[in-house]
């Protein structure tokens, strides 16, 4: 009990950083990729091939575990890095944001959400303090607050979501009992900037360990999530780490940092792979293609994961033609490596002062 | 070229025998059990799985990989071993069994089959020499001769198929030019002894460098399969490795090794792990059961696989209950570890002549 948990920044280039946010289970070293586990397991990969592509920080949803196999069984089994075997950080996110997208939303009010279970439809509540209860039985590092996250471009409703998000995120810091887990609070708003400002304003000036921007790479444009950034990032406090959350393609990660964030995290990589497709050296490679059948070359020349060490484009296309589970996962160990080695090539640019140069160098070879 | 393939006999005890079986991808050492990648990956592992699980021999189907992705490309991207990165040895299978419970048969006749595809309904023809052309461009180090698999009651019947599989044998034989794969024949006759006693001496007079017995564990009794091997075995020669197709649960590899076996092949490993039940200490567990759902304790408890050395069967529970391919792989680790582990230590017991006991303690364990 009693943790603290503090954010080491160890350099700074422009708005970009590089530092350490130390928890119970070990650093996090910033900036980093997340990939997400959302149901206690990164889809298709043993803890072992996390340790191997040497992931440093999990996510887990707060929804899907809340329904199966229940927090409190979670916590009745040791917690999640225990039930999962994963020994390094781990966060999860409050629940929120799959209510709104997975769960049918029967009501909304000031005190919480109503909800039925995309699983067997059966009604839930959570308020502010469930979703930190339950985080508290699933025991992550990191928790995060609960919050709405609305369709970004109506007004009106994204300013009365705002009242309910900030309100909720007092609630979560007063409900909140275990002192061995940061709470973040998270900024929304929408693409309004007076919104987002009010919201980052408000957010920062509760004292959170760590704040995250939330309802950003739900259908806005790159140039407002972009403005967005820079917002928000004028205005939270430098010694906290900032995460950017549900943003993940590697553009977004060098465009991320350039604009003050520490931590990203998304399903793209493993969903890619469950649909054929991975991370090219400029795009994305769709291994199902016929042009691949032949192919004897690994699928990123140079890329150092263990699927392009070992494998050609030939096998990884007859993998996923006969429908073979192997397919997703080498394919999944590829993309996560991408981010992962992505994540460490800008904290290495960052340490070094060379990251303007990188971002620039990164950006022209995906033209 | 000009491999000899050896069989060193090292022990014998009673008809069970450990021995070594050299390959130009290393010893065989039998008994031994060969997990089955009938699509150039066994399901859901990757290679350095296997090797972890330190399997020795793999089998692939040829009847998959000549409709997909076809033998010629296989052979294009440097044979099965390249094309799946195992780097052990391979068995092929000749393709026989499954154009029969596959494939729609369309014809029958001396010279060969003429089939269905099970993908796309495309008409082919495979031929013993089609056969063994297909299998040296897969370029397996054992490849076996083309047989047909009748229903084992039907005397008629299976008087009528023997008749071809013992000249498709020979034209196989005949058909056979690489000398870096090993040939070997197959033995088969239903249900009936003199047929089988029949066939076991035709086959083994045509100096294979190893048999198999065909056509068991498809529908008659463990008292007729045991009754069969006995008496294929009295037949077939002992400095040549003999090899029950198609047979493993833990119970058949010890009776099978009691009556002479030393290689053995059988999907149920994985086949199981994809049906959610694993190989208890005694019988299977249905690891959906809800009886799971809270229990800390792991599959098999002093188990030595990854699977039960890292996680709770509450896990597992979960892993399979919201269908995540996690649950496929740890159940195929375990698995396939039990019957590799099972004939390592059939090998040991009877190197140090204490097979008998070993198989009388295993049975009594089983009661």
């Amino acid at each position: 009990m009693g943790t603290s948990f503090t954010f080491d920044l160890l350099a700074q280039e422009g708005r970009a950083r590089a530092g350490v946010f130390h928890t119970p289970h070990g650093e996090i070293r910033t900036p980093v990729f997340a990939p997400v586990g959302t149901q206690a397991t990164v889809k298709s990969l043993t803890p072992a091939h996390l340790q191997e592509l040497n992931a440093n920080l999990i996510l887990a949803n707060t929804y899907h575990l809340y329904l199966r196999p229940g927090d409190e069984l979670v916590a009745e089994l040791g917690g999640l890095h225990e039930f999962m075997q994963w020994h390094g950080p781990i966060l999860t996110d409050s629940g929120g944001f799959q209510v709104f997208s997975l769960g049918g939303i029967n009501q909304i009010d000031a005190d919480g959400v109503t909800f039925k279970s995309h699983v067997d439809g059966s009604m839930h509540r959570l308020t502010p303090e469930r979703s930190i209860a339950i985080q508290e039985n699933l025991g992550a590092d990191i928790i995060m607050a609960f919050d709405e996250c609305p369709e970004p471009y109506d007004r009106a409703y994204n300013e009365l979501a705002l009242t309910r998000t900030h309100a909720w995120a007092e609630r979560c810091l007063t409900a909140k009992m275990r002192s061995d887990q940061a709470l973040f609070g998270i900024v929304q708003g929408g693409v309004f900037p007076d919104l987002r400002q009010q919201s980052a304003e408000f957010i920062a000036s509760l004292g959170f360990p760590g704040h995250a921007i939330g309802g950003l790479s739900v259908g806005e444009t790159k140039d407002e999530m972009h403005r967005i950034l820079e917002v928000v990032d004028a205005i939270l406090p430098e010694d906290k780490p900032r995460y950017l959350m549900g943003v993940g393609t590697p553009e977004d990660l060098v465009n991320g940092v350039l604009r003050g964030v520490d931590i990203f995290d998304c399903v793209l990589p493993t969903r890619l792979a469950r649909h054929k497709a991975a991370f090219g050296a400029r795009g994305r490679i769709n291994i199902a293609r016929a042009e691949y059948a032949r192919d004897p070359r690994p699928l990123v020349e140079g890329c150092t994961c263990y699927t392009c060490r070992t494998f050609s484009r030939a096998y990884l296309r007859h993998l996923v033609s006969v429908k073979e589970m192997l397919g997703s996962t080498l394919l999944s160990i590829h993309n996560l490596h991408t981010l992962l080695e992505l994540a460490r090539q800008i904290r290495q640019a960052i340490l070094e002062n060379r990251f303007a140069r990188f971002a620039e160098a990164f950006f022209q070879s995906r033209d």
